[in-house]
């Protein structure tokens, strides 16, 4: 730290990122990218916007813009295009917490909310899940703070149903409610179709999973047009150009190609749902996953244990070492061999 | 505006980019790009890393800052790549401007600055230039304040020679001075050096102008490793990947081609040079630039008459509404062709 940072910096804790090591080629399951490539559309419109790299950007962003508000079936003005989820979800601590709008959000979940709290200066107020891991509705229920869920949650992969997520909107109804659905192309409701009815609600959304494209930094948030009025005034206060011309076009090719993302989705639903089977007759316990990925325990190995022999065997999965879920490994879904690898090597560490 | 938006961002007004009609095609001298397409070793990195965007980029940025720092002639941890040089600068004030370090810096420059000043609540004075648009040296002598001088200032191209800029590194020893090089590849000289000797210094730079990538998105920081080290911490909490695999990689592939970016910079500045000599001609006045746009006014015409009336003949030209520079219209160095039409096209308006 230089003798010139901020004070109001100086005890930040940034985000960690999931490991990228290069000693050797890992089977990496430890950030829940697509196994799949990019769709070709996107790798061939991509290449061509190479070509004209000397033009800035539309930063507008209105094909893709438009495109994505008609893969939604909401109206233009409607959605916001951004760097990556995680730049919706910061204009949304920027633009609805404050100090009289505390960010609320479960204890565990997607560690970059206490992050963007931190940066913001907002306070926050991480809330218990049940034991099960599960969040209970009842505490989000009129509780007049911004409200930030994941849906399907990380790490756990649990989904709440629509029906719980409106009780938390008609219950807040002078407060912003982020539902961040990162994963939920992988079985789990969305609640785009919601922000027809309630003004305070914000889904946000990525192409970095089901759309084979965490390489490019693509997200997006849909909400009623005043919210997403404000985001844009967010926007073109910190980066107007904020999709660049490749990731751009990489956006449309993918959206004139959603049977390919379709296929993906379909394939890796089944090979989480193959994964659940073998792990369970492994010994591993895990909650019900809605994700790409599976939050899976052992009844006698510990978790780190298990990261730790994985990483040694080549096989990479993430492992958080906050005290609630030690014991715990975060499995991205990959290929069904890579899967089937995992599941072998699983068995080779148990007999050891 | 929505009815939640937080009261701290009620009164933010956002950053204009220049526009980009689509109803006819322009020759576009409005926003500083270059020309020249982007280095064939760009297109050809950025297509290939395409196939791969299923797969996060590398956060760390390892080769590009590699590649970048030894360009630079300066160590690898005493750079920072960054999405565009507008995340390096918003770094900045994130980082180094709070209520007891304002920030000041020309009322005539970056239109940027007092937007970043104002979504991170920091205070901000705007210091007069001269009449004659240079920045008077005095004026930021021992003022104790985080300072931000873009050499070449923008939109006038005028620059401060390297000795000047010392003089406010060593009278501000406590406060953090950033100079924002944005435009210094073309022909003034760059205080890069100086890192090594002020530990105060942040330069910034972009690949925007001078490497053909405007559409990319991709900027950098120099500056002694501890003031790296707390930007870092800035980029790990808000956008850790922040720069997309394409970027990155067309990065790479224009500094393996510098041969190439430094015929372009020189084909600028003579064109740049010949633009000058006719634009005398024909009446005009203008700062001497070093930068590849020249900030034009005419001695009969007012600025926005020549800037409709280009426009109507289909040629961009930057135009702003600010009092003091209504007369003016910002010019960017195009291709000696594109500057030859500018010529012709000045001459019929001014025969109108």
């Amino acid at each position: 730290m230089s003798r010139f940072f901020s004070e109001k910096r100086k005890n930040l804790i940034p985000y960690t990122p999931g490991e990228q090591p290069k000693d050797i080629k890992y089977i990496k399951l430890n950030t829940n990218e697509s196994p799949f490539a990019p769709s070709d559309k996107a790798i061939e419109y991509a290449s061509e916007a190479s070509k004209s790299l000397n033009l800035y950007p539309d930063p507008e962003c209105k094909i893709l813009t438009e495109k994505c508000a008609k893969m939604l079936g909401v109206d233009y003005d409607e959605v916001l295009m951004t760097n990556g989820s995680d730049e919706i979800l910061n204009f949304a601590f920027m633009a609805y917490c404050d100090k009289d709008h505390p960010a609320y959000f479960p204890d565990i979940t997607y560690g970059f909310y206490s992050v963007f709290a931190n940066i913001n200066n907002v306070p926050y107020k991480e809330i218990p899940l049940n034991k099960d891991f599960t969040i209970n509705v009842n505490d989000y229920i009129g509780i007049n703070k911004t409200i930030f869920i994941a849906n399907p949650n990380a790490p756990t992969g649990i989904a709440l149903c629509k029906d719980e997520i409106e009780k938390i909107l008609t219950s807040n109804p002078d407060n912003i409610v982020v539902i961040d659905e990162a994963y939920v192309d992988f079985g789990s409701e969305s609640c785009v179709p919601l922000i027809k009815k309630y003004d305070n609600l914000l889904v946000t959304q990525t192409f970095s999973k089901s759309r084979s494209m965490a390489g490019a930094r693509l997200g997006f948030g849909v909400a009623n047009k005043k919210i997403i009025q404000d985001l844009n005034t967010i926007k073109y206060s910190t980066n107007p150009y904020n999709i660049n011309k490749m990731t751009m076009a990489a956006g449309i090719g993918v959206l004139e190609d959603e049977s390919y993302t379709q296929k993906n989705i379909k394939t890796i639903i089944e090979t989480r749902e193959f994964t659940k089977n073998e792990l369970k007759k492994l010994g591993f316990d895990f909650p019900d996953s809605a994700a790409n990925f599976i939050f899976a325990k052992h009844n006698k190995i510990s978790g780190e244990k298990i990261y730790l022999s994985l990483k040694e065997k080549g096989i990479l999965v993430r492992h958080f070492n906050k005290e609630e879920i030690k014991d715990f490994n975060r499995i991205t879904i990959g290929t069904k061999e890579e899967m089937e690898t995992l599941i072998s090597t699983l068995k080779l560490i148990l007999e050891e």
